[in-house]
C-alpha cells in the first residue's frame, strides 16, 4: 500500500475521521470574535492553579476531556496521544495528561505542533495502526511571555507587528470508521520543512513564518495538483496581519494568487482594534481552538466543502534569540473535507 | 490492514529496514569503553563553534550527513526526518537540520526520543507514507547543564545518583526494503506512556524514569505474549546504576526477571570508576550513539539476534523544576532483529 503523494505529501488511501472536538479559552479569547463558539471561556487566566504552567495543563486535560465526553468514549478507547506546547521540554503536556493513561507522542513544532499532531495522528490510524487517537495542543499568553520574553510585571511595550499568545487548548479524537458524530474528515497532509530567511526580529513571528507556510502551501499545491481554487478557504495558523500580507506576496510571485480564499486564525481570533492586539493571535493554543470552534463547525455544516489547514510555527527559543540566532519558521498543511 | 498488537504496541505487517547509521560523541564519551567504536570524536566539546547549542546543531547536522553517506543516499531521497533534543523548543534540531530541506517531524520525549523517533519513523515506512526516513536525536553535556542545572563555571558537587549527559549524536537511515547494507531491522514497537512516582530529585532522574521504562516493558511483554527469555538483551536508554536496581526490582515483583538480560546505554557508555560520572550517561545523544556503534554492531554480526530497545526520558524543565514539580518519566520500546 502506498500512500505517498509527491516529495513531501501523503494522500491517505482511506480517510481519517474527526469524531469529536473541544476548545477552553481564556477570558482575553472569550471575548474575542469567536467568543460564543468556543465550548468553555474560563473564569480567569489561572483556572484554579497556583501556576501559569500548571494552568496550561488544566487547559489541556480538560480539552482531552471534554473532546473524549462529546466523542462518548473513554481514555481506555484511545491508542495514542500526540500532543505538544510552547513551553521548553513540552512541560505542559507532561503534566497535563499523565492522568488519562495513554501512551503518548510528544512533539514540538512551535505553533505548527496542532498540524504536526493531527498529521501524525490520522498517520497512525491510516496505517492500521490504531481505531483512534487524540491530538491536542496548547498556549498560553503568560507562560508564554515568561518562556519567551519579559516578566509581565515588566510592563514593556510590543511593537504593531508582535503577536498575543492566545490562551487555550483544542484537542481532537481521531478515529478510522465515520460515524454519526463525524465532523469532518482528513485526506491529505503536506509536511514542512524548516525554512530559515534569515530574520531575527522575534516580535515580527508573522514575517518569520511568512516563508515557511509559502513553501508548505507552494508544495502542496504541486503535489497533489491543484490550485487555491481547489479550496474554500486556505486557513494558516498565527501568521498575523504582518504575515499574511508576505504570505501572499511570496506566493504571488510562485503564480498563485490565494488572497480570495486566506484566512488566518490569528487574525480571526481577536479583534485586534477593540482588543489592542496588534498583529493578531499566535500560539499552540491559537490554531487549534479555531479549529474547534469554527473551522469545523463551517465544514460540518457543509457550508465550506474543503479547508487547507496549515499551522505555522516559529522556532525559536530564549536561548538563541539571547545568541543572536534568527527565527527559522515551519509549517504543515492538512485538506480537512465535509464528510 | 491491522498494524496493532494488545494495547499499547505496534507489530509491522512487513519489518523496516535499518540501512545505515552514525555516531559522533565529544571526547569524553570517546575515551570510554565504546570510543573506538564511534565514527567520529571531536578534538574539543564546541565541535568549531562559538556556542554550546550550535555545537549541538553541528553534532546533528554531521551525524546525519554522516550516515546519509554511509547509505550512499542524499537529502533528497529521503521523506521525512524523525528529530529532537533536550533543549528548550528543541533547538538544535531546528538550527541543526535545516540546511538539508526535509520535511520534518519535530519531537520531544525528553532522553526516550530516539525511541520515539525510531518508532515513529518506522511506522511512516511501514504504514507506506514513506520509502525513507532518517531519525536523529543529540545531547551535549554543557548545553544540557546550562538548560537543566547550574552554570558550569559554579563547578557544583554532584550526587552519586546523577548523571553525566552524553555529548554525541546518532542518526539512523531506514527504509522499506532490506539491501546489501542492512544492518538490522524493526519488527515492533510498544510505545510509552508518562508514569509519576511523584519523586522530585533531579539529581537522581535513573529513579525518576526507572518506572516508566517497568511500565513500557511489562506492557511489550504481554503485548507480544514474550518475556525476557525471548531477547538477547533489553536495553534501557539511561537509566545509570540507581534506576538499574528499580527497574529489575519493579518487574521481579511483577513476576519478570531481567536481570539476566539488562543493559543500560548509560551505565555502558562511561567507565564510571575512570571518568567520574557517578551513575552513568544520560541524554537523547547516549542511547542514540550506543544504538548506532554497538548495538547495531551486535546485530549485523549476528552476535545477538533480538534486542528490545528502550530509551528512557525524564520530564522535567528548569520551571516546573523550580516550581517544585516531580519528575514524570516516559519510555518507548522498539524490537531490533537481526535480519
Amino acid at each position: 500500500m502506498d500512500q505517498r503523494q509527491g516529495k513531501a505529501s501523503i494522500r491517505f488511501t482511506e480517510p481519517v475521521f474527526i469524531r469529536s472536538s473541544a476548545s477552553i479559552v481564556g477570558t482575553k479569547e472569550g471575548k474575542g470574535p469567536f467568543g460564543a463558539l468556543f465550548d468553555r471561556v474560563g473564569e480567569d487566566d489561572m483556572f484554579g492553579q497556583k501556576t501559569w504552567e500548571e494552568a496550561e495543563s488544566v487547559l489541556q486535560r480538560e480539552a482531552v476531556g471534554l473532546a473524549l465526553e462529546k466523542a462518548k468514549v473513554g481514555p481506555q478507547d484511545v491508542s495514542f496521544f500526540f500532543a505538544g506546547d510552547l513551553l521548553g521540554q513540552s512541560i505542559a503536556t507532561s503534566f497535563g495528561l499523565s492522568s488519562y493513561e495513554v501512551p503518548l507522542f510528544g512533539l514540538y513544532g512551535a505553533c505548527s505542533t496542532c498540524g504536526e499532531a493531527l498529521a501524525l495522528g490520522a498517520m497512525a490510524i491510516a496505517g492500521g495502526y490504531a481505531e483512534r487517537t487524540v491530538c491536542v495542543t496548547s498556549s498560553h499568553f503568560a507562560s508564554a511571555e515568561k518562556e519567551f520574553r519579559f516578566p509581565l510585571e515588566y510592563g514593556n511595550q510590543r511593537p504593531l507587528s508582535a503577536t498575543w499568545t492566545v490562551t487555550g487548548s483544542g484537542a481532537f479524537v481521531l478515529e478510522r470508521y465515520p460515524s454519526a458524530w463525524t465532523r469532518a474528515l482528513i485526506n491529505g497532509v503536506t509536511v514542512g520543512k524548516i525554512v530559515d530567511y534569515g530574520l531575527k526580529d522575534s516580535m515580527n513571528m508573522g514575517a518569520c513564518m511568512a516563508p515557511a507556510a509559502a513553501s508548505t502551501i507552494e508544495r502542496h499545491f504541486l503535489d497533489f495538483c491543484r490550485g487555491p481554487q481547489d479550496y474554500d478557504r486556505i486557513v494558516t495558523g498565527d501568521l498575523g496581519m504582518v504575515g499574511q500580507t508576505v504570505l501572499i506576496d511570496l506566493l504571488q510571485k510562485k503564480g498563485y494568487d490565494i488572497s480570495g480564499a486566506h484566512m488566518d486564525c490569528g487574525i480571526e481570533i481577536f479583534d485586534a482594534q477593540e482588543q489592542d492586539t496588534h498583529a493578531g493571535g499566535s500560539g499552540c493554543g491559537c490554531s487549534a481552538v479555531t479549529l474547534s470552534a469554527f473551522l469545523l463547525k463551517q465544514l460540518s455544516t457543509k457550508a465550506w466543502r474543503r479547508v487547507l489547514f496549515v499551522p505555522t510555527g516559529a522556532l525559536l527559543s530564549k536561548t538563541s534569540f539571547n545568541e543572536g540566532k534568527s527565527v527559522p519558521g515551519i509549517a504543515h498543511a492538512l485538506v480537512l473535507e465535509a464528510c
